[in-house]
Formats: C-alpha cells, sequence, structure tokens
C-alpha cells in the first residue's frame, strides 16, 4: 500500500469494452450467470482485483491458479466473478477504479446481473431490471424486463449502478426473480436471457436449465421421501393407538 | 482517498441558500418531513455525499438510481435527505464539508428538521426549536414555537446547529414532539408548518395529514380487534370457571 | 484531518492563565465544582475541543448551542468541561494540545478538581491533593490539604497533572474523599473551598452545601419509607405466622 | 513503521534459490516438513520477517533466540517456517515482500508444503500437487503425485502460488493428505518424498515415518484402553440386569 | 502523532549502560525485582516512555506524580519498569525505539528479569536464563544459572532478547522459577541474586526474603484457619448425623 491506494484493477487496455458484473448475491443468479457466460464463451482470464484486503488463497480452475476477484474476456465483453463475499468498504474502492477504467475505455455497457429474493415460486419468474436514465430503461422494458420503479439495490450491483450512471455510462442491472433461499440457476438463465436482448450475445441457455431441472428433480424426490416416511409414520401411529 | 478526505460534499454553487436537512431520528420526523418536502415542491435531485464508509448501494426512485445520502435543490433551496444510519465519524465529516460549502455560498438559513420524544399524546403536540444566537429564539417565539433553553440534541442536526452557529450562520434546529416508537407524519406537518413560518415556503401539509389519519385509523383498528379478542376471551374464561 | 491532528484546542490568548479542570469522574465531584465555578462566577464559553472523534451534538444551555467539550473564561480564569464521557486515547491528545496551549500562556496554575471514592460516610470528608514538586505539596499542606503520597490518578487529572508537570508548570490535583456512587455535590464543595484556598478565587460554596443537603434529605426520606415499608411487612408475617 | 511498508522480509542475496514455505496448516503437514528439511539438512537461520503486527516473543531453539517468522538455508536453499498463526493481512504482504525478493533473485522453484484434510484413513494417503502452468503440472503428475483440477488453497500456500505465478516463477503447491484432526508426520513424510523427486534434494523420511508410528501406536492403546474398559463395563451391566 | 512514531523512548545519554527490564509477567517476578532495584539502589526517575497508546494516568510516588512506563537511573544503570500491562503492539514498538537507544549508548549489557511458572514448590526454584549468544550462555552456566534451550519467551522480555541480539549486544533474559499464581519475592531475590553475578551490582535481597516470608506466613494462617474450620464442620455434621 505505499501509494496510499486499497485497491489496485488489473485490466489491459479493451475499447468500448461491454462489462458484466456478476458478483454473489441473493440465490446466486449473478455468480452463477456470470460463471456460465466466462465458460460458454470460452472466455479467458485477463485481469484481477488486488488488494491486501483480500483474504489470501488461489483458486485452482482446470488446473491453474486463479485469484477469487477476476475478470474474464474475449473481444470486447469483460466479465468480473468474485468467489469470496466482498466487504462493503473494498466493494466501494473496487467499483471507483473499475468505474474510472471503463469511463477511460469509453465503455459500451456497463451490465449489472443479481436476483431479487420473492419468497414464492409462480409459472413465470420475472427478471426486472433498471438502468441509469429513463431511455436505458425504455430500452429494457421494449425487451421484456419489468422496470424496477421503487427500490433499493445493494451491494456491487447497486454501487456500480449508480457510479457508472454519475460518468453517464451506458449502466443497467437485471435481477431475475428467485426464491432466494437456494443456488438458482433458472433465474440464472432467465437473466442470460434478457443479457442477450441487451448485448447481443449469442449463447444457448440450455445447459442452466438441464443443470435447474436437476436441482428440482432432487428437491422433488427428496420431497416424495419424506411426504412417505411422514404416511409411513402416521399409519404406525394409527395401528398403535386405534 | 488519495487526498485524506474521508467525505466529500458535491453540490452546486447556490447563492444565499436556504438548506434544510432531515437526516433518520427519533419517529422519523425530518426524514418525513423533508422527503415530503423534496416531493410536493417538485425537487431535484441536484448532489450528494461520495464516502468510502457509506455502504454501497442504490436507491431506486421513479425508475433511477440515486445515493443514499443525497441533496435536493430548487431555485435557492437544498434538502438533504439520508436514507440509512449515518454513524457519528461520519456525520462529523459530513458536517464539517457542508458548514464550509454554506459558509462559502454565504446561506440565508441552515434549519434542521427532527423529533423529540415525549413518550405520551397529548391534544396539541407543539415544535421546540432553537437558533444560533438569542435573535434567532426571538424569532422561533414569535412563529409559535417553543424555545428550548436546556437539553442535548444528538447527531446530524446537534452537530450542524452548533458548527454553523460557529460560522455565524442563521443556523436552527426545529424537533417536533412525537410519541417516539413509530413513524409519525403529524409531527413532520407541525414541524412543516414551522418551517414555512420561518423561510415563506408555500405548501400544503393536508397529504402529511391523511396519511398521519390513514395511520392511526389502523392502529386504531387493530387495538379495537385486540379488545373484542380481549373480551371473547373473558367471555369463554368465565364460562368455563364459573 | 488534513494535518493529521487527532484535536484541537480552541482558545484565546490569555497570558498567565489559572487552568481549572472538571471532567467528569468518581461522584461527578470534578463536574459539579467546575460547572458550579463557571456559573457563579459568571463565565463566558471563550472556547472548546474540536476533533472528528467526539460525538456529533450539541448542548443546549440557556438556549444557546455549545459543544461537549468546552472552556469558559473571565479574566485569566479558564475553567474546562465536558458533558461525555471521553475516550483514554482523545484524552491523551486533549492534554497534549492543552499543554502546549498552557506551557506557551505561561499559566500560572493548572488545577484538576475530582472525587476519590472512599465508600463510607465520615464527619468530615477530607480533600486529598497531590502537586508537581515537593513544594507545591507543601503549599497544599498548608492550606489543610491532605497530601496524596501513593496511588494513582486516572484520566484526564493524572494525565494533566503529570504533563504539566514535565513542563514545569505549577500544576496541583485536588480530590475530595466521597461514597463513590452518587453524585456528591458536598464533595465538590469541599474541593471549591481547597481551591479557594489556592487561587484566591471569591466564591460561596452555599448553594452546593443546599443541593447537597437535598440529595441527603430525598435519600433519608426514601431511607425511612423503605424502613417503615419493612417494619409493616415484619408485622404481617409475625401476625400470620404466630 | 516510518516508510508505510507493514512487513519487511530480511533475507541475503541468493541466487536462482529453491524457496521452500512450510508454515501452519492442516495436520500441521507443511509445518512438520518444513522443520524436518532444515533440521535435517543441518540448514542454519539466515533470514526472517519483521513486522510491528508480529507478536512480541523469543522462540529459544538450542539456546538462542529467534524470531517467530524466520528463513533457514543452505546453498541455495530457502525453506520458511512460522511458529505462530499469521492472520491474512500479514499473509498478504509477506507474500508481496517475499515474491519481490524471489523475483529479484530469479528463483529456481518455488514450492509450498501442505495438508488437504480427507477425514479418514486409506491404504496410500496420496499427495496431491498443483503448479502455476501446465508444463509444471506433467512435471508433478511424471513424479508420481495427483493433480489438483479444481479447488481453493487457502492461506500462505494459496497466496504464494498465485503471486509466484504471476511473476512466471516455477511455483507449486505440494498437499499432503492427512484426515485432519492431528498433526500428521506421515503425511509430512510423503510431502518430502514428493519435494525429494521434484528438488532432487536428498534426504531419509525415516525419522519422520518413526514419529508416525509412535504417534499411530499411542494412539492404537488408548482405543485397546478404552475398547477394554467399554467391554468391561458391558459385562457389569449385563450381571446386574440378566 | 505528527511525525508518525507511535511510541517515544525519552532517556538521557548514558554511555556503556547497563539496561535492566522487569516488566510485569508471570508471577510479577520482573515487576518485584526491578521496584526492588529502583528502590534499595536510591535510583532517580530519569526517563520514560511517551505515546498517545498508554492509557492516560499518572502514578503517585512518595508524593509524586511519574508515567506509568519508565525509566530509574543511576551512573550508568538504567531500570525499565511498567506499572500497566502493554499490550502487544505496543511492546514491538517501545523495544524497538528502546534498542535504537541502547545500540547508540553501546550498551554494555541488556538483561530481562521474569518468571517463569511451574504450578509446584520445590525445594530450590532455579533461576533460568538465555542469552543472545553461546559465550553468554556459559556466562550464565558459571554463575549457576541453568540455560533454556528450548521454549519461548513471549512478550517484553522476548522480543527484547531477540532484538538485541539482532545488534549483537550482551542480552541475557532470567526467569525465576514461581508456582505462577501469586506475587513471588522470593522468585524476585532468586533473580536478583543471579543480576548481581552478572552484573557486580550489591545489594541485599533481605527485604525481598522478609516480604516473602511475610505472604507464605499470611498464606499459611488462612490455610490453618480453613483447616480448623474445615474439621470442626465435620464434627458438627458428625454428630448431627451418627
Amino acid at each position: 500500500m505505499e501509494n496510499g491506494k486499497p485497491v489496485k484493477v488489473i485490466l489491459p487496455e479493451i475499447k468500448n469494452p461491454v462489462f458484466i458484473e456478476g458478483y454473489p448475491g441473493v440465490g446466486l443468479v449473478g455468480h452463477i450467470a456470470a460463471n456460465f457466460l466466462a465458460k460458454e464463451l470460452g472466455m479467458k482470464m485477463i485481469g484481477y482485483v488486488e488488494s491486501p484486503f483480500i483474504p489470501p488463497m488461489a483458486l485452482i480452475l482446470e488446473g491453474k491458479p486463479n485469484p477469487p476477484l477476476r475478470f474474464y474476456g474475449r473481444d470486447n465483453l469483460i466479465v468480473a466473478v468474485a468467489d469470496i463475499y466482498v466487504p462493503p468498504t473494498l466493494v466501494n474502492e473496487i467499483v471507483k477504479e473499475t468505474v474510472r477504467y471503463l469511463k477511460e475505455m469509453e465503455a459500451a455497457k456497463v451490465i449489472s446481473l443479481g436476483g431479487i429474493g420473492i419468497g414464492f415460486f409462480k409459472e413465470k419468474m420475472d427478471v426486472w431490471g433498471v438502468g441509469a436514465r429513463e431511455e436505458l430503461n425504455r430500452e429494457l422494458e421494449e425487451m421484456g424486463v419489468k422496470v424496477l420503479q421503487y427500490g433499493s439495490i445493494m451491494g456491487m450491483s447497486g454501487k456500480l449502478l449508480w457510479e457508472a450512471s454519475r460518468e453517464n455510462l451506458n449502466a443497467y442491472v437485471l435481477l431475475g426473480e428467485t426464491f432466494g433461499d437456494r443456488p438458482d440457476p433458472r433465474a440464472a438463465a432467465n437473466v442470460v436471457e434478457a443479457l442477450k436482448s441487451l448485448t447481443g450475445i449469442e449463447i444457448s441457455t440450455e445447459p442452466l436449465l438441464k443443470e435447474a431441472e436437476m436441482i428440482e428433480e432432487q428437491l422433488r424426490r427428496m420431497h416424495e421421501q419424506m411426504e412417505q416416511a411422514r404416511k409411513k409414520a402416521e399409519k404406525q401411529y394409527e395401528s398403535i393407538y386405534l
């Protein structure tokens, strides 16, 4: 910390980047979506966040060491992921340095991905969004994204939206509805679909939906077994007391 | 924090402003009053407080991102609101930077709005006030505001009063009497009425009073239902034991 | 904190001041004595301590805002009072800046007032004292103050005594014996009497003694009522069981 | 801390060093292995880590004082050991300064030793490893070390691997499988065997295996005694109730 | 803290000093021994440690104010005492500044006094020691001090030993065996005897031994009374139940 900066954002020069952020949050929606993008689009790690306040660790992926807060890139696309919870003060500094970079590179779009916990299930789980300016909201609306009128967006996504909007960048947040108490690849798929409309990225969300079905199937079976066990117990109870 | 300042107050040049502060406190009186002013007077967000110690977040209002500590403006009127609890050390720094600005702009008036918890209800809930100098107290008295002779005013309001008074600014605190354990739009209305006398601002407090009536009506119904439930339970009890 | 100083002591130039400190401590003896002096001698607030680590607040006294750590002055007399508990690190910095000022002004005398908890009552509650040098102790002794030979003096009073003695100032601590679990205006009166001998200040401690009598009368009545209640309960108990 | 560096790494110039780190972790595997190397190879203390945040203490070894975080050396071999738990922020700074040194000295190899808790025993406890680059992984594989494809490596070992790999140093982590709840000299022996293949160091792990047998024999006896006690208790129980 | 140093060691120029440290620790052995030396040798306070992190206080000794961390001196002898527990980070800084001074003054000897808790009593309680170099250990051995081969010395004594040994000063630690749960003047006497051999200081430890006998006599009486009370209770118990 010789120069007093608690955070350094290490990224190569990429002109007019489309920047996508998916730090961990409700239902791990952003985290799942961002990692899915990085993997499916065959993106390479191109940068990372450096700070003495990030816990010392290496993440081993495909037999190679990685820092916990890193950036993947391909062409002008940058995806930011994190494998740890990032404390508030550090978020503020990361956003500050990231927006400085994005402004300098004249970013085309800055998009945060996340979840919004609703605590129940419904036929069609929506995607909510909000942009830095009225016209960006209209853009979202036209894509079928519900525009968030009132509410608060905590953490990386909220701070990035506000700071990027201050610099007149085209900043958006996309939040997939999710139950909220478990990792939700289906919500991540919904968010990725919205992202496709917004950016023109071409990618199939099939793998995410399959993963979702697998998780759902597991939960269904667990539930059935519990139900059968309950019924059996009830019968035994009856045969004893009646 | 390259330059060592933990807080920056971002505000445009406004000559001889009337500055009104309504940070959250007892009964949310100041918070309700300040937001009411900003909305009813059609004020625009014109500035904000920037600090790495403010939690990362964006507040979405009418589909647009906002920082949690911000300023609304119209003509020479500035209203300061906060959507989060602000810790003491941060309050000290915000006041310092705010007063520096107000002094430079030669502020006409600096007015803090808040509540004073009294723990009971009475026919007419009063508004207490105190100014930086004897003559300001007389001004308050003439407007029907009770002048606080002894007591302590904690937080933003107290610190702003003291620091502004040090700079010979016309600083006032207006505190509406409130029960203290619930948000109180009626106390906010009382405070706004006093503010109108003090500043000449024209605004109807009808909407606040209606909101107060709604809250009071809800509490009344809740109370009735509880009372009926109690009576019913009593009767059942009697029919069993007597 | 642009210049790195956590504390500023704001005081006008006063040549050869007699500086009296009465921060809160055991039995609030110093606090009561110092505030009594300021009020009875009609002293004006002439300075204060400024620090981002002091809680944000204003103290309203006679309808005017005051900072919680402040100085009262009249002629060459300065009285330091505090309305809050001051944490140790802040005490160290305040003493440092205060002694710097006192040295520059060539202070005539530096006197800390406080209490010493003894946990019992006796006919004549003594005043203990200690000075920076042997000759100051003799001075105290001649005035009827008992000289403290061994012990530790914590907080503002101890630190001020030591730092002032390092600078060869005429520093004293006066500690009034007090029970220790309640505010004690009588101990404050005893301390003020010693202070009068030491400084030549003319003031009657009658009001403090009256206040003490009122408190004592209240305690006596409370005690009597409790005693009567106890006796009555005993009688009822006897009539039931005997 | 006049110059703002929280950590200093004090080491003599050693060209193309082989650097081996064994700070305390799961099963104390790295700690045991590193201290064993230092002792068996007759290495001398050649350096240490200096920081105001390391607890004040001296470790007495063979009648001589040592600092808790120190380096042993012989020829171009450097072994880093620690006798205390090192907090995360300090780890980050130590790694930073260490890698700066290793880069300047053009280190031949940077090898972290540690354990990986598996919670059970098996005939052959494996050694897992991962290198900074694909070719280093192949090198490990050829030596019979299983290459870790996915996982996270916390603390000194993980951070050192990542930071050294950033500087294109030949960095490796070797992790011996261990039960995880006790010091494990056998796992340390396994790790040392892998290290021998990787570095050409000649050393017999017999002493470690003997130590392991002693610990295992002790545990076996403890277990037998507990078993006998259990059986005896069972018999008594039966004789009473049957 | 304008100049960034958290600690200042204030000491006059003393060429080739013999520096003796006795900060509080196990059995208060070092503390008792160091204060005994200062008093019996009629040493004067010649310096102190200054830091904003030391609690604000004055220690009154023989009617004079003293700082809690101070140095006594006579001829080339310096004794360091502390009346408070000193936190680890502060210890580190004090040692750093002290060793800087000792190096500059070309200290003849640097000796830490302390206790080593053994949890039992034996006929002859030994004194353990360790020096910065092999030859100093031999010196200790010849004096009848047992040389510590393995172990850790925490706090001021350990850190001072290590840092002084780094600067090639003749540093020693002397640790008197003590039970460990009570102040132990007898262990202090043993340590002072070893110190006499090491430094040629002439002083009788009779007063310490007398103090020890007094404490031991008190404990013996307490024990006897408890024993009698126990026996009496036993008898009453028997007379009731048998």
